[in-house]
């Protein structure tokens, strides 16, 4: 490799994560390396690379190179780098690799990625497969495989570490020695009688720190955390936060250890998670694939309900326009600030919804907190409407004279804490009715918003300039 | 205790994670417990419950009989347990505290917890603790409490376990053990030369799976990834998650460790940010506490900038519609569909705006895969349009006779595509000019979504209508 070669400087920045141009670049020089036959300029390359950056590479080699790429990988690390590839990519991958490396690279695979990778694989791939898996491999898979989508099964992996209660310390740590190559961790261990029944919990911490004499029966937690296979995956990822663990034990419904929740796959489920309250927040229903690899279909089915829902709530606020339509064909001028002060109204409301359904979603604001909480969001939005007003009058005086600037002046107070009010309190409303609190959409509190804008606005108009 | 009392039966439910009425009850439980002067029914049930619980008791209980309840767990626990306290509360019991108990409790705490805790004592309470510290404690005090809110050295810890490069793996072990109970984690420990130059980092695992010939110095990874102690602390929990990593070295402006980053603290980087994130996208700034604990003038702040220019911003809808004033006085039925149109459109946009700025954010879509997602994207909105003029045009016929079901139909599509467009379009403009894509907000795109469809409905209005 030449000294001047891109490979021979690049390092992934964190500061720009999206820094393709050069990651393009040292896919392009890696294709021309093995064009030219230079496979072990590659290999050399490679080396020297964490895994997360060199599945950058290979989603942007060219079909063919990708995989002449992976195979200059020891076959362990192949087996985690096609974990960090895209779902799509993982699969044209596989589909592409002759039955035998693909079954050897899949015994090699962590076994909760193998049985999502499986998963995808379509039916005749599948069967192609199972034959050349061992037996146990086949249960491992299709047993993994069983799980409903969302449930904690679904993300629970099986190669965890087990150890005997009668063990003393220096046996346990030979016994995890002997499993390190193969478990998802070492650093928490199960203990477990003959049928998988779980006895406790045991970390390598603890194990390093016990005397020499005691055994893993006796220093283990006896009462573990743990969740349940059926349960909601999103449980799973709680539970690790709260009690930052590094693996959650999973039970089935007989109390046999059946899996466990590793703190990074616990981390993925909870980003997915923040995604939904993300789309939650613009009324966009659940997506089960990824943004980037969704289908027009799909995307159409998770926003056009509430879009077409929402439609039909702001007739409310047409009807609101229709009913004064008296006084606005004698105050036309009144239409200008209409846009302006139902949009604040809405945008406060906004507001106040995000705040309270984030600090509900992360626990800094329990549902007792409401009524401490109310007295300080009353201050606030009177705080900001009067803010507002001021702004506004001052366009209200030069659009259409004092009156319509004391009408809408009075009003952009009302109505932005109108819509503070209603975004604030329509989250604890959901909790309380146990519905999701980030239903309490941004556009949701804006319709509600725009109707009590419009009655407000209108009705001060009438009042103060029809007499 | 008797049989009955609530203590015996609670467990922390995950599903209801808020089931606030039990903690009450037990924290009562605990109050009336003490004050029979029972500690050692208190303190048995303290020993069966995990820490994270014993802090939601323990905000629970009433002043007083918190640090009574504390102080019947060992000081280790102590330590632990006062981390899981909100920050108000972690200052209010700590002011309380005997200043050598005080000192006690900060020598057995995390550094990096301490240091937190150290920062918000007031002045008074920091002088008075400082001499019942070691030199060591007072000068690791002072270093992490030195570091600006924000980068990375304040939210490292200096309680890291360190190896020399000639152990073998069982000095190795040996020294982890006896670093056990200080160091954060023995999990990832760091090779430091005398002056503390980073010269590798190596797994406990590996340790594990070495031979008994080998040397720390022949297995470690002697290029880890590392980061600044002065960068943004965003860059450190990026680097844990995109590498999986149980700790991160912290290294100063001369290749010197200062401390780690754990993944623990990374996820609660990461989690501050996501919350930015979700304020962001309601046009919320940055807060620097919780808000729970934000005060009025705080959140007022956050609030009102956004809000004002919004104000302004709508003013051309306003505009618009005075633009039309004379189609609307001869069409006065227009206005009934004017809310529901311009809602339609900023509906359709914060949905496309809020897929885009999470997807760009978590990595799903990446600045150069604009091209491919804008047709889909115009695909989608056409979609959404179609069924929405389908819905509203049954409302126009009824409301205003078929012309104005034309108009307002034809008005929908555009304005759903235009709404679409621009909610996709805008976090790509941001991250094209280095900005942060999550601003591109609902409200943001709400308001430039208003103004196109005011002006679309009433030109559309205008020449079907006035011809």
């Amino acid at each position: 490799m030449t000294k001047h070669s891109p490979l021979s400087d690049y390092r992934f920045d964190p500061e720009t994560s999206t820094d393709q141009a050069h990651v393009a670049l040292v896919a392009l020089e890696i294709e021309r390396l093995l064009h030219e036959g230079d496979q072990s300029a590659v290999r050399d390359f490679l080396a020297g690379q964490e895994l997360a950056d060199i599945a950058g590479y290979v989603e942007e080699l060219n079909v063919g190179d990708d995989l002449a790429a992976m195979r200059l990988l020891p076959l362990h690390d192949q087996a985690e780098l096609i974990a960090y590839l895209r779902p799509s990519s993982q699969m044209e991958i596989a589909t592409r690799m002759p039955r035998r490396e693909l079954a050897a690279l899949m015994t090699a695979m962590s076994h909760d990625e193998r049985a999502d990778l499986f998963k995808q694989l379509s039916d005749e791939a599948q069967e192609a497969i199972l034959p050349a898996l061992t037996k146990a491999e086949r249960e491992d898979l299709r047993r993994l495989a069983s799980y409903a989508e969302w449930t904690v099964g679904s993300v629970m992996t099986s190669d965890y570490a087990t150890l005997s209660p009668d063990m003393t310390p220096t046996q346990a740590l030979e016994a995890l020695r002997s499993q390190a190559l193969e478990a998802e961790t070492v650093y928490t261990a199960y203990i477990v009688d003959q049928s998988r029944h779980l006895l406790g919990v045991l970390e390598l911490r603890d194990i390093l720190m016990a005397r020499p004499r005691q055994h893993v029966g006796d220093i283990m937690d006896r009462e573990p955390i743990f969740v349940r296979a059926d349960a909601e995956q999103e449980e799973a990822a709680k539970l690790v936060a709260r009690y930052d663990l590094i693996a959650l034990p999973v039970l089935d419904g007989n109390d046999q250890l059946v899996g466990i929740v590793t703190a990074d796959d616990a981390m993925d489920v909870h980003e997915e998670e923040v995604t939904e309250d993300f789309h939650k927040g613009s009324t966009i229903g659940p997506i089960e694939t990824s943004v980037s690899e969704a289908t027009i279909a799909v995307l159409y089915k998770a926003r056009i309900f509430w879009l077409v829902l929402l439609v039909f709530g702001n007739i409310f606020s047409g009807a609101g326009i229709a009913a004064f339509e008296e006084t606005i064909a004698a105050h036309l001028s009144l239409l200008f600030f209409l846009p302006l002060l139902i949009a604040s109204g809405g945008n406060a409301g906004a507001q106040s919804a995000t705040l309270m359904v984030r600090a509900l979603a992360t626990g800094d604001v329990r549902p007792s907190d409401f009524g401490r909480l109310l007295g300080r969001e009353v201050l606030i939005a009177l705080a900001l409407g009067l803010t507002m007003a001021v702004a506004v009058s001052a366009i209200g005086v030069w659009r259409g004279g004092p009156a319509i600037a004391l009408v809408v002046a009075v009003s952009m107070i009302i109505i932005v804490l109108a819509g503070a009010l209603i975004g604030m309190c329509l989250p604890f409303i959901f909790a309380k009715i146990n519905r999701d609190p980030a239903a309490a959409s941004g556009p949701l509190v804006t319709s509600m918003a725009d109707v009590l804008g419009v009655l407000t606005y209108f009705t001060i108009a009438a009042a103060l300039l029809d007499v």
